[in-house]
């Protein structure tokens, strides 16, 4: 019962926490979500590298799975960079992502749309194909770390 | 979230399983891997949950987004308790795992099997559809949680 038990109260505290935009029970989990997301999404864009670099064999159907991990996560990490959690630590968040919001909802969407790109080359089965679309999400990806994430 | 657009992706996940081999350039990444997978996989339960159980107003295309990321991350995770990360500490997986592995992953194709169910009762966008897709994947996590599972 323990993991119902949890889940209740899971659910409990979310539902305390306000409406739409409050999706996280605590500031802490925001952060660790957050943290999480980017995780995982680096550890398949990791993979997909090795194969662009011929550093792996490239496996077609291992890249299409995790292009579109990259893909999916690739949504899901910037409601927890909302103004509520500007001052959460450790974290490698530079305030301007809480001061120029439209910029950086800008470049989320930029990776959102490389993602899609990426999972269409993958999908073709092609390593030629999958070498550029891999840069241009790289590419995607450095363009926000550069502006929004401390080294 | 456009985690909705790729309709394809939890079949195709589906009929998927990471090959098992190197995934990790070092075993600690294994352990945050699946801890982070874990995490992100029980933020968006939850959120069903809230739903679900009553404790947050029923929104048909978040209750989607959530079930597609659930249905996702839940296929995920296993590589990552391989024999070669079964010594990393601090986990709360238990020896079993990587004893009985023919069993641990009977517990996550299971799983797997519910989240598949939960994503069609989600997008039927009826919630008294989702309340029991709810309650079986609630089952295939506690039933796994419970053998598996350090408390």
């Amino acid at each position: 019962m323990k993991v119902v038990a949890s889940l209740a109260f899971a659910a409990a505290a979310l539902a305390s926490s306000l409406p739409a935009a409050a999706q996280f029970a605590k500031p802490e989990d925001a952060l660790k979500y957050r943290q999480s997301v980017m995780f995982v999404m680096s550890q398949h864009f990791g993979r997909l590298g090795s194969m662009a670099n011929g550093k792996a064999p490239y496996d077609a159907k291992a890249a299409v799975d995790s292009a579109e991990v990259v893909a999916t996560l690739s949504h899901l990490p910037w409601p927890a960079f909302g103004p509520a959690y500007k001052d959460l630590e450790p974290s490698k968040a530079k305030p301007e992502i809480f001061t120029e919001q439209a910029r950086f909802k800008e470049r989320n969407e930029k990776l959102q749309e490389a993602t899609a790109t990426l999972v269409a080359a993958a999908k073709t089965s092609s390593l030629d194909n999958l070498k550029p679309a891999f840069g241009d999400t790289a590419k995607a990806c450095k363009a926000c770390h550069d502006d929004f994430r401390n080294q």
